[in-house]
């Protein structure tokens, strides 16, 4: 098991976890965290505490933090708002760094929860310790078996690790990213940090330590509103020279920002304060939920393209048109005009082959039509993205086409699949995604996505030449 | 068994149909549409029609049309272009007045294909023949069990009976609505064209078909270019008094335009003149085909909205900041603003819960802190549409939730869901569909079907009032 290294690594990498306010009654949100520990295959000890004591789920409980006899590298709190100073202050005495406070009724319920907050950040202060939360859902790192979730396994899945960190304020949309990730194969989580109110380690930190995380590819965040715009950004600045960071923000009208500030006692700013930001410093924004789960998978998946132009493959033209739309439109992306070689070998190879914006091979084509189109196009230099339309409800496309995509991607081009439908289309979705492919059920999520991609790589490649 | 009444009436409810290609090899299209119709429970003849007879799927070939002994309603067309007039001219000769052509070849091919559909439509006009296609994947009517796919069932559901009624110029995106449809319980299919080119019977025929089938509650359409938009809007212009009309374009700009001709051999038109037409009209346009399904299943679910005033209701308010942000920029849409009464009884009632621009019930709500919510909201009269939100993630709140939403129902304001996450939640919206209420994973997703509700409410109001 590695140590904690970093301040910041007590969360991810701790040897030790105590869980204050773990109770013997399964109802309770500290048993909850209790099991979900347990449950983990974290390899540390994990110490719960509650003044009751006795034994919970198998292990001793401690009175408080001051009887446990060995080092503890993280706290998880979640007894009531009241006594969370005192128990921080416990914590202080303990020697203890880090410590998560799940527990709510803080700065987001008014001027009593906000003196309340203000006070457990003096303590901890005092003793050097460093707070995620509090009114969180708290941290996970599968690569070392820690969550500090009270949403028990029978209702939320926990994906395994991978290359993809989220950073949110909100514990909802937290779950549901997760549970995307989870269900989606070849893709995974490095570190997860939900920070609610956030009362002291922000985001700049958070993204300042990811972007030396060897283990993070993609950094993505949702935000309601920066704690410190400036900082953020300079951290932001820096990390994006070595990977994406994705960004959907929240609480962008007047209304919205009402809604913000009674979610997690923000004030979440100007929304096109937060646009200039995002072109100015290279991050991605996604506009909503599915757009970051989209633009995640891409970035965790394939790699950045040279340029920005897309070459369709299809056996079922319709969305292949709205992509066009899409791509046509699009401030990024163009369609690839296809070499005179490309076009002269599709021809003579299938002859009932369509091409204009794209190349439909129509609803008769085989897994060895596609296979002539795909490969004559990735050698092709004038395409840089690669984009197979799949219909797979049509019978003369057969299953092995998960192959042929599997050796398309020695050409080093990234490859994005568009196939929609039900439980066929979906085992076929979750094939080629179990070969290190992405797969979307829509073309406009399908571009979005593959809009991302190549927006980044242009960032990137400015980036370079300006250093 | 119904019978056809009127000329489009043979296309979906047809006593007996004859396939023409019919095909004893299992790979062949002809064979595939055959076994498409055998396997559904059509409770009228079907004649297979192949030069080569013997039989098929335990049915006798006739070696043409003019041999089957009794009246055929409908023949479905799986031939090679080249023979398809001489095909026509013999239901003609045969008395049969409608025709499905599913082969491709024709006018999306270029100048030697469009003489062929022109010759096509000729014979056709002679015999007073209706064509639906070519180059398309026909029509279904599952309360008829009628059904012209080649798409097999283990790569393809076929929806139940319900309201929706889809007409579309792609077949991949008929594939990819019809199989969601099918997903989604409570919710099924009234009719069903992919009419590719369109040689013969239009949109706007269709539309006034439809908007006179009790069986039709909404009507959905994805459309590249209208043959006669000028007759399709005096169709649409009377359809939308009775039922709403939803409509995703393609083919919006000039590649995209290219893309769709190639695809069905029709110039898509000036996106804009579209645009103005839904508004002058009053169809709801859907973005992409998620928003196009998302609709669908609202307008079969919910009743229309006396007004746009919506009210929130959550247990984890990050998703509703982000609704509020969309009601709040919404031209149509805006927040409830509770009445006292309401407020005083939910703070009375439930401590905990934190208004806002919603009823943040916080992570500890119960199904009877929803339950008490929900009803003082229900009977709250500055409320006209009822979002509940669920994180189903969080222990607290039990199962029996959904019985609280269907006895909701009563009040007669439209209830819309939103929840996000993965098996769980899944199997939780999937109970709450079951009981008639549509469920989204999304606030961008819910927001835009709820928008839709209420925009197609305020052009009834309005309707109603000019008349």
């Amino acid at each position: 098991m590695e140590m904690p290294r970093t301040p910041l690594d007590n969360f991810f990498y701790p040897s030790s976890v105590a869980v204050i306010g773990a109770s013997a009654n399964p109802q309770k949100i500290g048993h909850m965290i209790l099991k979900s520990i347990v449950e983990s295959n974290f390899k540390g000890k994990v110490y719960p505490v509650n003044p009751k004591r006795g034994e919970i789920l198998g292990l001793k409980v401690y009175g408080s933090v001051l009887e446990i006899p060995d080092k503890v590298d993280l706290a998880v709190i979640a007894v009531p708002p009241k006594i969370v100073p005192q128990v921080v202050d416990e914590c202080g005495r303990k020697g203890i760094k880090a410590v998560v406070i799940i527990s709510g009724g803080f700065k987001e319920t008014g001027a009593e929860g906000a003196e309340l907050e203000r006070k457990t950040v003096e303590t901890a202060r005092k003793y050097g310790i460093r707070i995620i939360g509090p009114n969180c859902i708290g941290v996970f790192c599968p690569e070392n078996g820690i969550n500090t979730f009270f949403q028990v396994r029978e209702r939320m899945l926990r994906p395994d690790s991978g290359g993809i960190a989220f950073l949110t304020q909100s514990g909802t949309y937290g779950c549901t990213l997760l549970e995307w990730i989870a269900e989606s194969p070849g893709i995974g989580v490095s570190k997860f940090v939900s920070y609610g109110n956030r009362c002291d380690v922000d985001e700049a930190e958070l993204v300042k330590y990811l972007s030396k995380d060897p283990k993070t590819k993609v950094i993505a965040l949702y935000v309601e509103g920066l704690s410190n715009g400036r900082k953020f950004m300079e951290a932001a600045r820096e990390a994006v020279k070595y990977k994406p960071i994705i960004m959907l923000k929240a609480g962008r009208t007047k209304k919205g920002s009402e809604a913000a500030i009674s979610h997690t006692g923000y004030l979440s700013g100007e929304y096109n304060i937060y646009q200039a930001m995002f072109k100015q410093v290279g991050i991605i924004e996604a506009k909503n939920m599915e757009e970051l789960y989209d633009f995640v998978k891409i970035f965790s998946m394939q790699p950045l393209p040279s340029g920005s132009r897309v070459a369709m493959v299809s056996n079922g033209a319709g969305p292949c048109v709205f992509a066009t739309d899409m791509i046509d439109t699009s401030d990024v992306l163009e369609i690839a005009k296809l070499s005179d070689e490309t076009v002269e070998e599709i021809r003579k190879k299938i002859p009932a082959a369509v091409i204009s914006t794209l190349v439909d091979l129509t609803g008769s084509a085989t897994t060895r039509d596609y296979e002539i189109a795909l490969e004559a196009i990735a050698r092709d230099e004038n395409v840089d993205i690669i984009m197979p339309f799949f219909v797979f409800q049509d019978t003369p496309l057969e299953e092995d086409i998960v192959d042929v995509l599997e050796r398309l991607k020695r050409h080093g081009k990234p490859i994005i699949v568009c196939a929609g439908g039900g439980p066929f289309t979906r085992k076929m979705n979750r094939k080629i995604e179990e070969r290190g492919i992405p797969t979307y059920q829509t073309p406009e999520r399908a571009v979005r996505a593959v809009e991302a991609l190549a927006t980044y790589a242009i960032y990137r490649r400015r980036k370079i030449l300006s250093q």
